[in-house]
């Protein structure tokens, strides 16, 4: 099976879960600039959760374009990290509603915790069908991003019962860490030959 | 008709549905573990309507893999499929938020029932218009699966009013059964010749 | 211009509308098949519209299939379509909530001849820009049920403030008499010589 | 890498955000014209954001049509573009609900302006990327109107604090301007030699 529909309907579920945030900012309560400060640790939590679904929109897209096909297996490892995913809104509008207090935060990183597995087991189940000299497994190489992530995530878990700002410090951090797209795989993708006319993924 | 924009218009309306479930789920009154298990029955709610809505994406994408075209009336049949899993987040929200009661529980399987059926409705207008010997007609074959599902379905709607957790075990049932994707039309779609290039649909 | 991303975009929107409606359904007060029933006026109102985005979706689809491209106008022409659209789930909340009390009665029915005639310029624009010798002009033809259907829509207006009922009653009728898809497109599409492989649109 | 998956993405986001703005329209309180009344500045300010909305779609669709490829920091500078984007319910929300008090008023400014500031660093990092001679940056010229509209939000939002209908006049005036569809795009795509079949993007 091609990838295109996995693709779209991924982009879809990820698209909603971005914009479904906006619904949950609550409307300043007043007409000062001091409202707005006050919704403040809400906007911020906003921006944090935008940049990680950017973030993780981002790398699927590289991840997909150095695929060629999937198959059921592959089909419900995407539905199990666009669920972890989903989870986002839920755990962003607790940890942003109640000031960083120590179980929402300890909760919002569990939750990334379990996104990061998730992707890292898509991207096993993806590389296990199509090889260990495919394209997708040559430019994930050692991974190391990849493997640092779940124990920054861990630590931030734990921080989050000393210090709140610590653990949202961590988070923050995987998020910039991340922030630079996946170089490894343009490069793979660009030293591919060219597709011809036609062919609707590279 | 190619069935490119029917699968994206389905895709969107699932993969809309499966996100505008996350917010029916009320922040949790508190920043403690307590106060995140007391939303647990929510949360189970939606990890099994979750789960519901990712098999009927999977199936209608496999479904769809072994169609060609499609018409006026098969459009209908899919809107009416799609019509009883728009239906899914407002079940699921009555059963969940009334811990499992009696009525609420029997209309969620009313709810997976009637979906099921139109699931089968589509397919037959499919493979109606298709011919018997059409790639999707053999790769369905008897669908065992297919005529069981209803009659758990209906026999949960019965429980429900003597069990509720008799009722949930037996919806939760139906979806491990399903859980497996539909090998029959993978193998088949599988033995078809390769596409040439250009074509987006296998 | 081709037509692909305006079609895709309007997909996205209509999904939306459709689904968002959902969110709109206050759950049952209550745990008993009498809380169902007191749901029922908001139920149908959604049914109702249900069926209306559908048939949008519906013709929209068979119209783009018989359009070639697409100019700026065309895009502004439909947008302006999926503003009138875009108001469905408020009106239909309205009326829902008020039991078709008759000032939302009226507004429902002014929502969906707007959307008529806005259906009917951007069908106007499409034949403009591709000549009275196109595809769409020779499908849409005298376009009777075009025509017919403001006419009643402003009947239902007027009928809104005698009898609510009435006024409903001449809104599922308009519904059911689109609910038969557009058998003149269809008919006048499949005479078209088929495209070949590699084209996305027919 | 191809635009199709960034298209689809920022088409999805857009929909999402145009249609999620209508859940933010309380239902009127009574059902009388007057209660209808009530609701029209809310109302307005919702046209006024899905026309801006539809600008920056349409926009984005002329932009992309001529663009051949993207990178990461594309992919980025896109995403920060639908980040201020995502904020236009949110703002509209605070202005709408409280009249066009100062204030909130100028809060919707300054995110028009951001988005405007971010729509041109998305096409400057597209031309950066494509060539001087590209096709895009010929089209675009001048751009004399990109440049106009960051002053003119910036006297809006100063015009905010004097008296809030001049502001909102003037946030409607730039909408004017954009309305009309960015012709020299159109132009110039026109003049490009024609797609072969089975080419998606023109």
């Amino acid at each position: 099976m091609p990838t295109e529909r996995m693709e779209a309907f991924s982009d879809g579920v990820i698209a909603i879960l971005i914009t479904v945030m906006v619904l949950e900012l609550p409307t300043p309560h007043g007409t000062t600039w001091a409202a707005l400060h006050d919704a403040l640790p809400v906007l911020l939590t906003y921006v944090l959760s935008f940049v990680y679904l950017g973030i993780y929109w981002n790398n699927h897209h590289h991840m997909l374009q150095a695929t060629d096909r999937v198959n059921g297996l592959i089909l419900w490892a995407n539905l199990h990290l666009l669920f972890w995913l989903s989870l986002i809104p839920f755990t962003t509008a607790w940890m942003g509603q109640n000031h960083f207090a120590a179980v929402p935060t300890a909760a919002y990183g569990i939750d990334l915790l379990a996104a990061a597995l998730a992707y890292y087991a898509l991207q096993k189940t993806i590389t296990r069908d199509q090889g260990e000299e495919s394209l997708l497994a040559t430019a994930v190489g050692r991974d190391l991003k990849g493997k640092v992530s779940p124990l920054l995530y861990a630590s931030g878990i734990g921080l989050s019962f000393l210090n709140d700002w610590l653990a949202v410090a961590v988070y923050a951090g995987v998020a910039l860490m991340w922030l630079v797209p996946d170089r490894r795989l343009e490069r793979t993708i660009d030293r591919r030959p060219t597709p011809g006319p036609g062919e609707s993924a590279p």
